[in-house]
């Protein structure tokens, strides 16, 4: 007799960032755990599963996790965006959970099983000046990894993205930071930056960088020829996402290879980039993307055009995501390299993951499921802060892409 | 000095139906009013705008529409869809409401005044038999409308979209309905009601009708020569509304006119649609494509192509939209025709409009402002209650687009 | 600890007809079943699987289905075509049906689930003369199908595709038969043919029809033109498969549905036609197409065209890939309709099959795996016999396609 | 009267490497040879064609080559890939060497003649490091070679394609030596690699290097440029044969001139390639694209684009295929070049071939036929032994194209 859902709800908390977490329960005791956060917008996300979904998954078949996404997907009329599929996604993940721990294997069994070893993993470096960032490198290569992402300060700016800024900021008091922004600046310096840590880390190393939707097509084909020498592992985000025609302007002035995707919510998002061969990495997160069943579409989708995955990693996922993206990863054929930040104790305290980290790789493990036990009592100890990712403003004051 | 905004905050009643109302009042006293009602989804906009958007909101400049709406889209990093943009879009129609307010002055003269004196109109009729169909038309015709859509019954269905069915359903104690569809029978079966419906009425009237996103390409395509003789004003929504390219083949095979849009929130979600010229009509609603501001670039896109627009009106956006849609129809020149199914008496004492409807036209009023004023004391009596849209499958449980 | 491959071998019978199987068993025992047909060219796949593949599999992890669908795919160099895929499809097969026996379940719980009830079928039904025609459809129609392909004799004609001839032939003592071929007298009579068809019918039961091949695009077109008012489910193979932009030329003329597919073998053969929106049904079979790790993509990929699948199913292959097509239609959203034709008392004696009809509708069942048992020593009594397809020419010799 | 098939048959023997052989006798007693040769499938091929194609031969008129190819292409049914087209590209092989026997001239007599003397060849060199590789081309150069193929070892790695490394492999007692891939230390690596050759053999030295598949459009795109100095006559294979529309953005990058075509069977596999002109030369196997009556007409395709022909000529053909490859390339106007990796002599001891050699270019020899007789008794000497190409693996294990 197939089990059925028998409750499904939603837990906001703060265990160092917010996260949203759905839990579902079936009618044999089966708990699988599901991840709906979007950085800044968590209680809307929240809302949208609380108040609308939960109530109709109460009933279902947990075994039928395509029918329930289609249902969820198609039965809501209004569709696509970052909340509807992030809603979407933590069903879908709660709902593989489910089936991987009913059949006592971990979630990447289901998924063909694994095709590699490990996943390769890229992460996060960053400095206000060269010295700073050339350490910062290096203790990411002293952990072991075989990838990194370098970002740097920008000469006359206060703030930049993903830079921790010389001189602190004033505090927000939970509004969004202020990013004052100046690509001409950015466009002369970041070169410099990256052959010096091209230099410093020798040939092998896989050097990564991010330009955060900032430039216009010209700008960033410039920018892409400007950093052939550097022998980029990839460029990401040169331009806004919503416009896929963009980046074939780009695609024709440079080889150095493109990412994009951390902020596409459907295949849809991103299909005129992949079938037009403008990108070479499509960055989409397994759960902003509507979770593990349509991921696996725009996975395979990408290999038609060997454009490879590389999937969205940051700590603005709980790692029930992570790990959601792990188990998908050693079975995508054309997985091309993880992001990861890793995650503060506090987060882990209370997303107890079974996926470990090695020598550059991570694998998702072998517990049944995703491997990622949410511990409600640990939770209640950090609710909910609202908090939001900066705003980015041109210096005379214009709203532009942070 | 310019008025700066004192609060905002989020009400949700249902007189008649959920609706989504945002109020601001700025420094000066004047309140504006907009709406954000995501029709099955509202709490969840209602959580994004009260949690997340309206803290933003206190202090800034209330005459800075479009820097706010910039400062909204940009900066909450993950956008597009319903939920976001319907957000956006209601604050954007509070600030037009408010500046209008602020001069004295209805909208539309903001927006470079009236070309026309009244923005045509259409209205709904269905029926299940094709003589209930025609009495439905009769009705909206001796009304004063020159433009219906017709929406039939299929035989051996029991539910279909916008039909009242003859056997009453069974209470859904506020889940979805479920409607079976069967694409061959409503594909034999409506050409004749069409038909009919055209025969009745004669040449002049405007005769429209929607598919409902429930059709492949070749099958939008044999219906849209199948209905040639009807001469229908427009085909609405033949395929779902994700694949832009899809209207390409219907559009090889037929003259018949085709709308799309409702679904959409974006320029981004429909600009392949307008630049292929796939479409004669955009149907965004004016609210969910993220107000009055980016709408305007909407029907200015699409007056290059010579599409024309006709928003999206059911009872489903509140009165607030429906004015905003009118203010935005009678300034822009490539208007094509309103959608307008008018709203519940119960709505319409919470909702006090200005905008008035003779002999097939609408006109939205003098009144400052929007023209829609929202009574919170009478709203109290209407309480949310959760309702959902329907949901449809084929005959075999398959979940299809509605 | 994971099983292994122990052993793998291919055992080929004759049972009604002849079909491949390749056996797999792991290290725990468990047994999983291939099948490998390539009607009138068996031996040389069997020889693929015994001589080339199966000692490359002993010793591999059983669970990584993928990966060795990967490294026989690629690590063989020369790929694609029928022998090398029907081979590879094979052992996807048989891997597939250990996963579920290992798990328990049947197959198409780890594809994602039901999401619907059954799948529905048709059934081929063929009269050299019209009245045979109609009541071999109603033989169809009295055993519960909704669907049946309808194929006819030629006036002029000793022998078409698919139909008994009135004239017995001579025996080819094992030679292919030769069909002598007249696309015009066919032109000038299938639509009269089908048109009666329709009328025996009625409205509501689907028709398809087979041109097997044998028309130029503009033949094509035109025949897809006469035939509209049948109202086709749909017309299969209208050209050779070789060139997919053929059909751009058909599908410019007409709106009746067009199917192709059971020719192919990997998604490289029929990209163009679904991205083209040339087809509205795909129609590989899943072990031909390299089995059903390879065919959930070529699915996927058509959904994002509102292409349908439609898979092979006559018993040229086995019921181990008409399982596998079931486990794998009733798991995939876009599934259009399956083909099935069933199998000879013998063929059911050899292969024990878990799956069931039921007005109209297939289901896999629910035995772990893909349900269906290769009897080894039932087969003993039914050894292989040369067999080939026939041969088409037209009237002056000229080899043409069958 | 013209000759019948009076039987033909099928011998596999491994004179230095496994080679499949077919044999055509007339009714005349006039013998054909054919190769059917697919390195590592050999003995499907062998089925194939004993199994499903020889009993199919007997009786036919044997002057008629055209007529039996499309009788065995089209009346397969099932077509395309390596085995299939093999198989009947032997028979094309056996029957012209039949048809010149017949009439006492060398095949390239009934193909319009010569239009030039001889055949430009390019040979293999190849060496781990680069002064063995320029030893390795040194020695080309002295055997009178005018062009030369270079390929070399990669830092860090073990094993290369087509490089023996100095690390003697582990023994694979016949199953497949596994090679560890390293696309970005390839790509910083083989420029100066190159460069050292051309800078060693000067200018007029024709250079070919061979990336065998394992890049992405990107890269490919990159090292197109990166070897732009080099001035190579031809960069061979960047990209897996599958994807035609890959080609052209490396196209956009680059004019180092492009080669692709080993892994072809069908015109329909290349034509992409060809009418979008993002390749120069196509390099099928005149064997492995059936015959030469197939490869004649992808010549003639080519022409129209300017594209040459430069057949695939290593061992892994039998002296059949490379004779008949000489004997079109002789008469081909758009021949670019002739591969030609030579024989070890107990291949030769077994097929004795008239053709020769001299200051860098082949003639196909003047002897009736195609010029290769087979010695069935020496043949008898060299029994099969099971052997297998690489597989190629990223370093987690993942499969990739070798």
């Amino acid at each position: 007799m197939p089990s059925t859902i028998e409750s499904a709800e939603v837990i906001v908390c703060s265990p160092g960032r917010n996260y949203v977490t759905v839990k579902i329960v079936t009618s044999d005791g089966v708990v699988g755990w599901g991840d709906a956060t979007v950085n800044g917008r968590e209680l809307a996300v929240a809302s949208y599963l609380r108040d609308h979904v939960c109530p109709l998954l109460v009933g279902r078949d947990a075994q039928r996790i395509e029918q329930t996404w289609q249902w969820l997907y198609k039965g809501g009329y209004w569709r696509r965006g970052p909340i509807t599929m992030a809603a979407i996604g933590a069903v879908d993940l709660a709902l593989w959970d489910i089936k991987g721990k009913e059949l006592g294997v971990p979630v990447y069994q289901l998924l063909g099983g694994a095709v590699r070893e490990g996943v390769l993993t890229y992460a996060h470096a960053s400095g206000w000046e060269v010295p700073q960032l050339l350490d910062a490198v290096d203790e990411k290569l002293e952990a072991g990894y075989l990838a990194v992402r370098a970002q740097s300060g920008i000469p006359g700016r206060r703030s930049v993205y993903a830079v921790a800024s010389p001189e602190p900021d004033e505090p927000t008091n939970g509004f969004p930071p202020i990013e004052v922004w100046d690509t001409d600046a950015y466009l002369r310096h970041i070169p410099g930056v990256l052959e010096a840590v091209r230099s410093h880390v020798g040939d092998s190393i896989r050097l990564l960088h991010d330009a955060h939707h900032r430039l216009t097509p010209i700008e960033a084909a410039r920018l892409g020829r400007d950093l052939e020498p550097v022998r980029l592992f990839w460029l990401e985000d040169v331009t806004p996402g919503e416009n896929q025609e963009a980046l074939r302007l780009v695609r024709q002035h440079t080889t150095t290879p493109l990412a994009i995707g951390e902020v596409f919510n459907t295949i849809w998002d991103c299909m005129g980039f992949i079938s037009g061969q403008y990108i070479d990495f499509v960055r989409t997160s397994v759960m902003h993307a509507g979770g593990i069943s349509p991921s696996r579409r725009i996975n395979d989708f990408a290999s038609l055009y060997q454009v490879k995955v590389a999937p969205h990693g940051p700590s603005d996922v709980s790692p029930i995501t992570m790990a959601a993206s792990l188990h998908l990863d050693i079975a995508t054929p054309n997985l091309g390299i993880q992001e990861y930040m890793g995650y503060a104790p506090d987060t882990l305290s209370v997303f107890r993951a079974d996926y470990s980290f090695d020598r550059g790789y991570l694998h998702p493990g072998d517990a049944p499921g995703l491997g990622v036990e949410f511990d409600e009592v640990a939770a209640r100890a950090f609710p909910y802060e609202r908090s939001y990712l900066p705003v980015a403003e041109r210096e005379d004051g214009t709203p532009i892409d942070w």
